[in-house]
């Protein structure tokens, strides 16, 4: 095991009817706040309304800033942070999923940072602080609820980074599973898939003797496995909607990755699918995390053995280890199958060339070592051959 | 699922040499601090020696008052508050295992309470605030470094007693598993015993759907089994410390009773035996808990087939689900066994009459409801014939 530091300050409010807790959350830390959404579902379901209510009630001043997109722009940021600074705002207050999060975290860092925001993304200066930033959550998946991090897209340069900060844990974040009902299926499908992801992310290590975090993330593992189906099944089901959204932010609050070294190679390899073709983060896992683990799980056995036996109950094979590993990748890749989605590239309608597979491994952000992920510690090459393996069935 | 708060702000500083930053991190809350801890083994291993030398370097000036006992008196936590008051001291560290951090906690709140501190414990008066707690933790067991609850005995009144609330979270907690090597083995067992309680005290529940803190309490029990036998063996692993030390913090830190009801039935059952004999709490549960679930069991079988067949790996008898539950309870007992621990009163050299257990049953610790317990809401005579169960083997 590692030495770590763990401390996780958000505050998390959950169950039916939260969200009426939200003024007087507010009221603790501003008298004025920007409220940060996205598109017109917050306003078509009445949420946005409960939310203004319940801060005027609380007298918590507002000013207002929609239009945060899914993989959300650096542009709009700049724009939240001119407007927090004219109206003398001093917290901001996040209502819809992770890029509208990720959009509130980046501004709350913006307004305190000199230069442009984008720096602190493309690793040019470190962040000084952050105004404090709270939640309702509309959608169970990034986990940006409860997490150190923000993901931002700048589309004038076609790239997608992210930015860690322990400012920038949210000082409250209000989790009502009623809220995500009326998510499309496909978008609860996705969620289910980026919330397994960041639990394997962490699960997959070099990192001997951590007993700890592998048997909780397994346990966080296998309750997706037995909930994200019955969600897509009964989206109005209360209870297993709460399984999926607490399970969520549980996959991404930096607690099961204490005393290991996480990997974080999936995430990056598919930023730049999302950056390039706009798709859907949580889909664009479930065409890389299996493409990634038939890659790499030759080289990593043991744990792929482990991942096959405990969370997929696959029979270990004396007379074939091998086999025993490959079949949890098989059973992951149809699970993924199953909740509705592509694992692969032209399933998903991307048809994308030699040439632009190439670009795309080339683009990928790499590590402090300079590598894309730590499990495996891959090179332009092996991104590239996860992508080929990734475009077509065979 | 139950609606739930969780927030817990307690800084975890876990690993090799980290009580060199203590100093660093009391001298972010005071410039004065009570240096608060039990016997000679902190001073004989030298532990005490380098906390001093690090507050020093960080220019913290100390007050000292060690004599913590197991099961903590209250009369020591009053000399603590009194002195506390004259030095103007404004944050207590604690250098000890649960004893010593309950008693810290304890002093903190009466610092700010008019009134005598047992008053709190007496559930006569709420806490009113508190100074800050923080901790070096020497025994992996208690989970108090990162709880809200302190225990306290009282000495002239014979009564043992918890009180909880969130200002005393420590601020920050700091776990190097070298120093619990020189732990007795006794008392290696009876924290891995505490351990185990502490997560079965939540994760015996009659709240349904709420599979993410079940499935996580049954990693941290199957972490236990796995490590605690290898602890004993080898006390001086550090991975294996390590492994007992971040499972401890885990199965108290509340995470794992997120959306349900937990149980705390054997804890108060056991607490009239440590008030009564000053036994070990570890020991008195390994006696309390098998006792506790063959008096329970046949009233709550899904649970108990569930623990039995998850937890201990008990293979599903379709002709006999009862005896699939039982299995495991008898499982649990043989393992408490092989860690060297008492199960029954008699092996514990407790010869109590049934006067005597007539009298610990009625003066047993009520819940809000009146009642020992949540999981089966016990009364005086089923306390009773729990302790009966717990005498002698038969």
């Amino acid at each position: 095991m590692k030495n770590f530091e763990f401390r996780n300050p958000t505050k998390i409010i959950f169950g039916k009817g939260t969200e009426k807790e939200v003024g007087k959350e507010c009221a603790r830390y501003a008298k004025k706040v920007l409220l940060h959404y996205g598109a017109g579902s917050v306003i078509r379901s009445g949420l946005l309304d409960k939310v203004k209510k319940s801060l005027e009630e609380a007298q918590v001043e507002y000013v207002e800033l929609g239009g945060v997109k899914p993989n959300p722009r650096i542009s709009l940021v700049r724009e939240a942070i001119e407007l927090c600074k004219k109206e003398e705002v001093g917290f901001i207050l996040a209502v819809g999923g992770g890029s509208v999060i990720d959009s509130a975290k980046a501004a709350a860092m913006g307004i305190k940072y000199d230069g442009d925001v984008w720096d602190l993304y493309a690793k040019k200066a470190e962040p000084v602080g952050a105004v404090g930033v709270g939640v309702v959550l509309t959608i169970p998946a990034a986990g940006s609820e409860s997490s150190n991090s923000s993901v931002l897209s700048n589309e004038e340069e076609g790239l997608k980074r992210s930015c860690d900060s322990d400012d920038i844990y949210p000082k409250f974040s209000i989790l009502n599973p009623e809220i995500t009902y009326t998510m499309p299926r496909y978008q609860i499908a996705c969620g289910c898939v980026d919330i397994m992801a960041h639990i394997m992310e962490r699960y997959f290590t070099q990192t001997p003797n951590n007993g700890v975090s592998d048997r909780m993330a397994e346990a966080l593992l296998k309750n997706m496995i037995h909930f994200a189906p019955k969600a897509l099944a009964e989206p109005e089901n209360y209870d297993y909607r709460a399984e999926i959204m607490w399970n969520g932010t549980l996959a991404h609050n930096n607690l099961i990755n204490c005393g290991r070294q996480a990997d974080w190679a999936s995430h990056p390899i598919e930023h730049e699918l999302s950056a390039e073709y706009d798709m859907a983060h949580g889909g664009g896992l479930a065409i890389i995390y299996p493409a990634f683990m038939k890659y790499v799980y030759r080289q990593r056995l043991p744990q792929f053995i482990r991942f096959a036996t405990e969370v997929w109950g696959v029979e270990y094979d004396r007379d074939d280890a091998e086999a025993t590993a490959y079949e949890g990748i098989v059973r992951l890749e149809a699970f993924f199958r199953s909740l509705g989605l592509p694992t692969r590239l032209e399933d998903a309608g991307i048809e994308a060339d030699d040439a632009k597979l190439h670009f795309l491994a080339k683009r990928c952000d790499r590590n402090e070592l300079g590598k894309v992920g730590h499990f495996v510690e891959l090179e332009t090459e092996d991104v590239e051959a996860i992508y080929h393996l990734a475009k077509k069935e065979g």
